[in-house]
């Protein structure tokens, strides 16, 4: 299974995407992998540091690392464990680079369809949407005092980006689960992130 | 004026750059800078030591990074000095990528053609090809002790390069201007080149 975890900052994909892969590996006794972009690769960080530093000038520049950093995430990390049977929990993927760049930096969708394909990106099985509103999310955020770039963009660009994945989940209902999460707290998330898997017969 | 400079390594193509630059600014007394692709921004630098140590394990990876390298060399260096109407002399720039990736790699062009509209690179006034039998440029390469990674892909990697910007040049034959390099001095070359350039009634 390659399960894929998506949501704006703050919407709590980190803790959950711990949980399960704890509970895959814990409780059902799989051999699962947790792991991240930007940066889950060796020499990842290097590229998760330009980023974070603000230091990209060009509108494009954001996307090509991020392809860039996924390509080398892929052949060095999800496909050999792909290819090895082993479950891979991952935390923003390639409809992070969708939603950001797309929906929040208006760069065209299409042209990242036909890269991924030609790219030969992995297609997740599942990808879980934590669904929050942004007002929730940067309160979250800003309670760990954990904002990076995209949370400095402030509340109508995380709209942007909210909408952009509700989109995203639309065209493709069969690999997305939407999860609500404004309120509820993170056993009730788990909870029921483990009902939506295991009513699609992923997790028995 | 925005003049590349393409050939595989052991061309020649860094010396007339370099003369080129200095002649446009000591004799035409012409505002002009010289720089070079990967690594010609503050940063660049990073992501010529990721290619050059031949860690890049996907397929696509090369072409992203340097997709992302030419993106902020356009946004750093290449596009303020356009803007400033001062000429850019640059080795190596986009056909490099459709070269190395597409005739080396096997990626498809259309693709990077669309890519490059897309992401609005500037396109030069003027390509000049510095064509050499791979034989001649790989013994002068050797010669400086210059191997890097595309040299040690040997001589049919490096063949296959030459016929892919040779049908690059045959794609805009305005833009590009082919110097045969087999056996000339540099001084011969140069010659070629001014006069070429003068030619087409751009150094006057």
């Amino acid at each position: 299974m390659f399960i894929t975890f998506e949501g704006i900052d703050g919407s709590g994909k980190s803790t959950q995407a711990s949980l399960l892969w704890k509970w895959l590996v814990g409780e059902k006794k799989r051999k699962a992998i947790l792991t991240r972009e930007p940066g889950g690769w060796p020499g990842g960080e290097v590229l998760r540091e330009i980023v974070i530093s603000g230091r990209l000038k060009h509108e494009w520049s954001e996307a090509y690392l991020f392809m860039l950093d996924r390509a080398e995430h892929i052949a060095s990390v999800i496909q050999p464990a792909i290819d090895s049977d082993t479950d891979v929990v991952c935390e923003r993927y390639h409809d992070s680079t969708l939603a950001y760049q797309i929906w929040g930096r208006g760069l065209p969708l299409e042209i990242f369809d036909t890269l991924a394909e030609a790219s030969a990106f992995p297609v997740p099985d599942i990808t879980i949407l934590f669904d929050i509103p942004p007002e929730n999310a940067l309160k979250r955020a800003r309670s760990r005092g954990d904002l990076d770039s995209f949370e400095r963009e402030g509340i109508s660009f995380m709209t942007k980006i909210r909408e952009g994945y509700l989109a995203l989940s639309e065209r493709d209902p069969q690999r997305w689960i939407v999860i609500q999460c404004a309120e509820e707290s993170s056993e009730q998330i788990f909870e029921q992130m483990i009902s939506s898997l295991a009513s699609r017969g992923l997790i028995l």
